[in-house]
């Protein structure tokens, strides 16, 4: 539906812009959530590393539930739109070095087309 | 620093994904926030909407604050990375209806280049 930068469009204003899911459940919610599986800690974490590091153009920021909850801690990097479940710290940082520094991939904590919930009973 | 996407990368999972923030600041804060401005109802406007309206890979989220307060009430479209500063809720539909289902822009509601913070005295 939307349509992908014009020429017209002013220039990206984050060339890296990180959500992480901070939505919480209550506990023994069937469908669980990201701040139950941590991803507080993992937001502030990357917070405090990027800003060690000075990543330019860059913001991490906290967002709602975006619906990925089952394969969550669920964040997902613009404008690439490029999804990963970190579990530990030592996995975003993996993903600090590999993917926002050095602009390759962490496959093994990428989401994937097929990790969509199944449709409602 | 983040590359665009890769042709490994799965496939775009919200081809809209637009994040409002939500940020609020004690009254009288010398920055404001873009709660104090009126984004939760926005917010929920454009949730509304977009539900009535079924538009596929959409969602609309909740975010902190993306720095853009000054120039807020701030919402941002990914993957194109266009941000508006909608006043109302007309303003909201103008942008669902022009930007998100006609593939334009609301050039009178897009922040800009120049719409920066000025470096902390």
């Amino acid at each position: 539906m939307s349509k992908p930068v014009t020429p017209s469009d002013p220039s990206i204003f984050y060339s890296c812009h990180i959500f992480v899911c901070c939505n919480r459940r209550p506990d023994g919610h069937r469908r669980g959530s990201c701040a139950a599986k941590g991803s507080e800690g993992l937001r502030d974490y990357m917070k405090a590393r990027m800003k060690e590091l000075q990543v330019p153009q860059s913001r991490v920021n906290s967002a709602g539930c975006m619906e990925r909850c089952e394969f969550g801690p669920a964040m997902v990097i613009y404008p690439e739109g490029v999804w990963y479940r970190p579990a530990t710290t030592e996995d975003v940082e993996e993903i600090i070095q590999t993917h926002i520094l050095g602009g390759g991939r962490v496959a093994r904590l990428m989401l994937t087309e097929n990790d969509v919930l199944p449709p409602k009973a």
